[in-house]
């Protein structure tokens, strides 16, 4: 008579190399087999590995972070086959729970180094650096950051359906034209035939996916992606575009946490865990929403602090050199992050510390002002109540030993 | 015994051309007589005219914002001596109310003509227009958006301190560096002698003004100014670098209401009012606080509408054409407007009532993710609850005629 | 074309008694004389005496708050004719905003002498006390309970539609019964000739208006009045059965924050001010919406501190001398507030001040546990956020002078 | 160097009959043996079965709702020793998390029957009646009442430490008067020597537990227990005083969701599950924090709709049958609770579908006014978002056939 529990529709083996499990992938290609197929209206478990595929350890060294893999992270469970669901259709994902392994109860935040990954701010900040965050229910801490404890916003950086081969072929020329208008800088990430792992696709086919097969790194506007949206949490609601028969959905690179922008790069508190979904499908819903990019509304969950309990940093589009840029937000952001920096550091932290804190504690990242040139205005709001100090400027800064972040084995 | 009914340190007359009003001014210069002191701890009403000085009528028509004299906007009210500042301190600013005028119980929200003022999105939108609002205690409404209504986020655009001489010579430098690396583009405001307004200075002094006094358009990081932040609003407190003695402080570009990014440009519910304000100083509080722009905290009184109540949309850096940008937060969020603009236009609206309503409700802009190359991700956040249908995708459109806002004679 | 300022139904005078300002009236009764004719749609300004015609000064004794007389309070300002609305209509009132007058930015609380009028903690606290309250914008604090300042939860005690005959006598029967059943304790207040203000009625009428209108002191099922809810803020909008052709609506007993419960009588902070209205008419409301009793919902403006930012107190339905009451919601709430004096006079509050407190700081006053025999369970919440020291029990609790409220002159 | 797992310090088993589990017991007593002893700081597991221990089946019938034994409910896990913790300190109780068992993702509601324990509103709603609740990860709904669905503000109906001798005395007396003085009438529980349950007691111990050990019905001032507060959920901190060494910690009744006042008795959504928590010890607290009775913050994940999406119902201290009554909130509840479901009956549920879900919906019941002789008014307010209807009163209601809860199989 009453529902059974809720079914896993995919398990991962945390012991297992990733490249192993045919549940798993790292490219978006229309043609990667479905590895299971799910109703609309059945809630499912999928579980995910962390997005490094398990290459960080719970240590307190960044070697780790600094030698990371590249081509062989963002390994995501799926795809699957969701029955109805046809191209233009709209996949409604209500995300009905998020939870770390109760076996794994650990994440961490990275910093690359400039030379392998870079970050936001790696201008300023070059090196590797590393943060291990422990779980405890619906909190975590630090022993790298101390002073700092949170209810995590619980999320997963990546979802989204399939390409079809024409978008797929869109996001290759587009991005190969970038690439292509910017020899000798990382702009993009073309396809890369090495560490490819199609799912339990082999041969020519997986040899296809690795020459075609689009990176996993950026969000994309035609199916979301790594949207790395930090509001995407227990209770949400998203509305997936739907490109191949069966709308081959995916998931994965779990987030304990994450503030607006994830600075960091490797910024969120990545994490191995279960994912619970339930799908329904919108039958023509791309033309009746006149949809070219997944939408969404957030669950009523998320942590709450109460609109007075946000420190809120300004920051503008002239550059640390006084160089003045034309309403762009990218350089605004910037230079709100530095002014965060500028004062948290104050209390003991060094400035390392203090990014990976920004890039995964929940902070507010707002577009304030795009329109009064030439500067656009953004802000960061910064919940205080995750101190356990008290940081409003009206009090007396105490100066502490904050200890340090995990760093490489040569830094000095 | 008791407090004596709140002063007010400056009123505006709303019926007499403001460069005639000594206590308005409409450039940022150190020199700039200020128009009264006001002491620390004292509360006091200061009068504002809207951001433009009186221009644009409560009418249908939209000829008025196509033709505005941007030369003639931004007069502010002071600049006001506040007693004990001293360059390096930090004045704190208490946002204790802001009130439209009883009298004058409406705005205006506008789209500029893409030749005189433009706005974020004038390469789809190059014609002026125009809503009005009206205001029934703390909500309005448009006859020109008919189908919403909502509870202001009421603030000022404008606040901030006077620059001193060197601030002010390194906003010209570089503003100077921008305009020259762009002729024939117009990417900022130089100083403009024609119609400059400098309070009560006249002659060799108001000639020095219109020299050298920097423009109010751009809020600029070393005193927030037109920052159009939305959540400055009752109840919130700012902490303002102090360049001159006394401070200098100014303050107006009333808004009943904005949303994030103030998109249109004349975007938010600007109206004429009185903002009642405390001020504090920080003793040597920038050196002590490391600042180098203001930062807030907001006030309690924001209107709440849950986590789940807002419809969030996503946008990337891909531009309309189809071509990829790296990282652009800019061109990221003016995607996400066009697919809220797509999404709400299928209830009837046109897309200038969009654009209008996205300027001036209180949506949330963030920046969700900034370092997943190439692609920025921005998102915005629409209240479904400023609308008197519903307009979760469950629901079934329905299409109806909601009227027009108000466009140029011409029109067609 | 754009809409009037808002009109104002009705005025009031400070400075002339009550009882000879027709607009106002002191009992419910189905004939007082209405004072204006106001249409469904148009906002409405109406000006309110405080609920005491101005009988407590601003000043530093509670001498006035011993000596009130309670046959002289409640002036209401109405009753107001609404057109079209008949009985067994719903009148909607919608609450466009509430403020003070700019003239007294000043309001009180009291307790009131346990053998005139008394309060809900009299049993402990018999004496007459005082605090007065400024206000700043949306803020106030008080000279007499210094180190708390916060923004203002502004509302109406009273609004409501007259009765019928009808319901009149109901009103009166069961009441009188009840008054008959406790001889000796003052249980409720039966009408009253003595200072009966009946509005532009006269002779005849006023008398029989005096003989048997009903007193304004308790709210009643049957059309709301003196419910005293403290979340009927700016935005909210309230359902009243209507029970005369007109309505025949009234307002008055502003306040400019309270606590649930109102603990001690007269314990909002009190104030004169204006309040602005729009009346709405749903034909045959009662029966649609099978409505005994008025229902409501917030408006979005309410002061937010977060769920974390409340500490919460718990009270049960045992006395202060060990006797176990079953099931009585009444008691556990005065154990309730007890607990929280009991907290807070270790800061060096005295317990008259805090009373005061909590009878007008938004405090949240809930119904835990009412079915668990014998002791119903009762919680306060107290927002940490109020007070301008950290009240966590985590913290060092540092005693300090904080100095006392207003008592009355002979008090020792 | 990582954190473990987090450690389960007690399981139960839901197979095996709960009498039969010495980690168990259902009676407060200071002498039942500790079953396992927790080190501040270190964060537990603790397993817990529904409050009836397995008494109630997934089913459509309400038989066992009607049967269910009183004398073998409340089955509480514990008590554990907490280190260091001694008479007069204060135990800080960190709720970390709370989670149904995976295998076991449904509860129940009931309603028992008038003549085997009753409920708020049994005077109305004599009669037996139940509905099965659904678990999907952060939701909940029931096939016994379509057309709702909501998030759980998860939380332990019971927590507390054991009572010493003298504190235990001291309910027995209290408790017992009130029996002696309401003979006939079920007032409360006294000790009851069938179907104790004393952990791993056996023999005298046992027969002296079931001699003097007080029943886990109420709350009860001295040490909280069975509290049922809904808002003691993820990520709260409650204080508990100390009255015997080692605390004797215990905690049980586990609910998904519960409203204010968990009006049927059997109201909140019942569950088997595990809870997270971490204990630290303030000595001395219970003189330093002048605690009388538990306190307590919320966390700050609880579900959030926004205040205006409450719809709040107001009652009075007027009964059904027109008694008045004096300041009496627990009548104004009940008088509130039935407004309620005369407004929601309108769509089509019947009267215990309604009554069910008032007591398992997060509802808020404040007591607004309690001072205003004779009318207490209290209100209830409902989350409009839980209803995947439209329950405005502007809405116009449409009646559907909205099934029914389960009722016992002779029902007609």
């Amino acid at each position: 008579m009453g529902k059974q529990p809720i079914r896993t529709a995919m398990k991962v083996d945390l012991d297992k190399p990733a490249n192993q499990q045919t549940g798993l992938h790292n490219r978006w290609h229309p043609d990667i087999p479905a590895c299971d197929t799910i109703t609309p209206g059945e809630p499912v478990n999928i579980e995910c590995l962390d997005w490094t595929g398990g290459q960080i350890k719970n240590d307190d060294c960044a070697n780790d972070m600094r030698d990371i893999d590249l081509t062989r992270v963002h390994y995501l469970t799926g795809p699957f086959h969701i029955e109805t669901a046809e191209p233009g259709d709209v996949l409604v994902v209500e995300i009905l729970d998020v939870q770390p392994f109760a076996e794994r109860p650990w994440g961490f935040t990275g910093v690359f180094d400039r030379n392998n990954g870079g970050g936001f701010l790696d201008e300023f900040y070059p090196k590797a650096a590393k943060a291990i965050w422990d779980f405890e229910g619906i909190f975590c801490s630090s022993r790298h950051i101390p002073g700092v404890r949170f209810a995590g916003l619980i999320h997963p950086g990546i979802l989204g359906c399939a390409p079809s081969a024409e978008v797929l072929a869109e996001w290759n020329r587009r991005e190969g034209e970038l690439i292509a208008a910017h020899a000798g800088k990382t702009v993009a990430k073309p396809p890369e035939p090495i560490n490819v792992h199609a799912g339990s696709a082999t041969g020519d086919l997986k040899a296809q996916v690795g020459r075609e097969g689009a990176r996993t790194i950026p969000g994309r506007p035609e199916h979301g992606g790594n949207c790395d949206i930090k509001n995407l949490s227990r209770g949400s609601k998203v509305y997936l575009p739907v490109h191949v028969p069966g709308a081959k959905f995916s998931v994965g690179d779990l987030h304990f946490s994450q503030g607006d922008g994830e600075i960091s790069f490797c910024g969120a508190i990545e994490m191995a865990g279960v994912i619970s979904l339930k799908f329904t499908v919108i039958k023509s819903g791309v033309a009746k929403m006149a949809m070219k990019s997944p939408i969404f509304h957030a669950g009523p969950v998320e942590p709450q602090f109460g609109p007075g309990r946000y420190l809120t940093f300004e920051g503008f589009s002239v550059d640390h050199e006084g160089k003045q840029h034309f309403l762009d937000a990218t350089i605004a952001y910037r230079q709100t992050c530095l002014r965060v920096i500028e004062y948290l550091r104050r209390y003991g932290y060094d400035d390392y510390q203090i990014y990976l804190l920004l890039s995964c504690a929940p902070v507010q990242g707002h577009i304030a002002g795009i329109v009064d040139i030439p500067n656009a205005c953004t802000t960061m709001g910064v919940p205080m109540d995750i101190f356990d100090f008290d940081i409003r400027p009206e009090t007396e800064v105490v100066r502490k030993d904050r200890g340090k972040c995990a760093f490489t084995s040569d830094h000095k």
